[in-house]
């Protein structure tokens, strides 16, 4: 991947190739063995797999370019596989790009018929909304949401990736700009252009590389509405579909690197994915839990979206970098130690009915 | 698929759910045994899939979006039948869905930034390049260019889905407002808004469904100029590939659907999918090669782009819906007889460097 920030000068193509190249070496791989190319990003409009050709040559291929709203990435990594899964290919390369700091910044952008932002409801306040009810019947204070921003901001800046770096206390937390109450802003995730990308090979040319990350299970859905908290949410079902499939439960999970786009996201995705018991979760991440020291797995030791700033097409795909790095062992600093298991979940989107456009959920082994 | 024209007063997410509806429908399927749903849209905007989710109870899926300029629809496809080649599962639908007309009509929207219409080559300016080299070195006449449009209107009198179905005149064609020299209106195919789906089953599912049409090979690849019109046009090699693949020649052929944004695009695309040798084609076109009584397949019975109307992410799959209409037997008035095989041809997009953003050329056969 790239470090996430300003790139105003770079076209979001650049970013996007620059994030290739670099996959593809660290695969050990020549950029003439990629043999498809899949392409998410949000807000970065048409033809942007087909402009990244006109710098690299990767013409005379597959090329699709997906969208998933802030899920785009993890989207294009499955797709990848999904390819590589069918026979289609061999060695496929998923990249994940957005610039939305250079397109100006602000809230992202909703369709003009979005009926949600019609009736004053843009993301924050959706967030807001579920911090309030979260809150309500956790029992957690507005503080302790506010310190895992602080966690956060600790977290990433061992991660030279990361946008944020600079350490906060919770006092800076709650004294930022107020932007849907109880959420301030630092509280929401920065915007930050960036890329990110990752080459997926099947088993046989996993073996001939020495490939050792592998991606037990993934799974995509879109979700209804049933709950946005509860076992019934769309990002549970889900979860649990995966960890079926896996053969691994969310016990076993050593990292974790959750899409807390607001720090109101972080606790009920933790419930979601099992990894805490309802509303729990804010209080045990409060307490240290999902720390280094912790009893629960570490959760976004890149610093996450809060930090590491969430350009919406990359940011799974920058999930998936942090967690292989874990896996492998060499994330320096902020190395989670003996990192086997490490699960990505990656989301959102917002249309009216529906708890999320799509997620992903993602379980990676080390071998 | 829904019939193409003017829509202005439906959604493109309606227009899309209708198609979906109604190729579930003809396969004699239920709406929930849909398990995961493609979605090609060039110019809907973000999370088409997502807004059809709010009407279908289709939600709890996967629901992927995938943008290849006016191949959207085809990749839509691919996509599907890679889910269900991979064991994803064993139950796509793929719809493709864009409304041009309703957006106002004109040229497709170029990015700002790109570097063809800044020099002043929007589209159809770069298929009247296309149109002099081919008339200089084929000899043909840009009469026998225009009568390529007659029988395109005469076949789309018998298609109902078609937008244009008045029959026209070579003189009406040459007489009409000229566009980029020697392209005049009528060599253009219309905006449409429009819808086209089909759903893509497993050959277990198929079995049970007593499916018989059969997707024998597709590919898909985006292009470096190579060349424009020789044996190493991407669409040349792509068409090599995908016969090689099936295991059938373009002998075997007796429908195609091949991609006539303009009356210049049809000829270069027949000699490159090997149905014409090199330059040939027009003159083959004018003579009747490729009509009912011809020697060669029969070319667009659906009357194409150039009357059916062209919503980019709709194409591929109506031509797709037309295909499969011929195989089996349905195609009434514009029937074909005897079809076993049929061919699709589905391009578009243009990115300085690349001959083209996407190709997608499938082979269908009856069983």
């Amino acid at each position: 991947m790239v470090p996430f920030g300003k790139h105003p000068d770079v076209p979001p193509e650049i970013l996007a190739l620059r994030a290739g190249l670099a996959a593809i070496d660290d695969a050990g791989l020549d950029q003439r063995s990629i043999q498809a190319i899949f392409v998410g990003t949000a807000f970065g409009g048409t033809a942007m797999g087909q402009k990244i050709l006109r710098h690299a040559p990767w013409g005379q291929r597959p090329v699709i370019n997906v969208e998933n709203a802030c899920a785009s990435g993890s989207t294009a990594l499955l797709e990848a596989a999904t390819w590589v899964a069918s026979g289609r290919c061999d060695v496929a390369l998923a990249i994940g790009v957005d610039t939305p700091a250079s397109q100006g910044g602000g809230l992202i952008p909703l369709p003009p018929d979005d009926p949600l932002a019609a009736v004053g409801i843009p993301l924050p306040a959706l967030y807001a909304l579920t911090a309030d009810h979260y809150l309500h019947h956790s029992g957690a204070s507005a503080r302790e949401l506010a310190s895992l921003v602080v966690t956060s901001r600790r977290h990433a800046a061992a991660n030279p990736y990361a946008f944020f770096r600079t350490p906060v206390t919770v006092e800076e937390v709650l004294q930022s700009r107020p932007v849907a109450e109880p959420l301030t802003l630092f509280q929401c995730c920065p915007n930050a252009d960036g890329a990110a990308a990752a080459v997926v090979v099947s088993a046989a040319r996993a073996r001939q590389l020495g490939t050792k990350v592998r991606l037990r299970a993934g799974q995509l859905r879109s979700g209804r509405v049933q709950s946005r908290f509860g076992p019934q949410s769309v990002v549970a079902l889900t979860a649990r579909e995966v960890y079926e499939a896996a053969g691994i439960g969310p016990e076993a999970i050593a990292v974790a690197e959750v899409h807390d786009a607001y720090s109101s996201a972080l606790p009920p995705a933790l419930e979601k994915l099992g990894l805490a018991p309802p509303y729990e979760a804010a209080a045990r991440l409060a307490w240290g839990d999902y720390d280094y020291q912790g009893a629960g797995p570490v959760v976004n030791p890149s610093g996450g979206l809060l930090s590491r700033g969430h350009p919406p097409g990359a940011t799974g795909l920058a999930q998936v970098f942090e967690v292989v790095t874990q896996l492998r062992g060499q994330a320096g600093a902020r190395q989670v130690a003996g990192a086997r298991v490490g699960l990505i979940q990656n989301q959102g989107g917002t249309v009216l009915d529906l708890e999320t456009n799509a997620v992903a959920i993602l379980l990676l082994t080390d071998s």
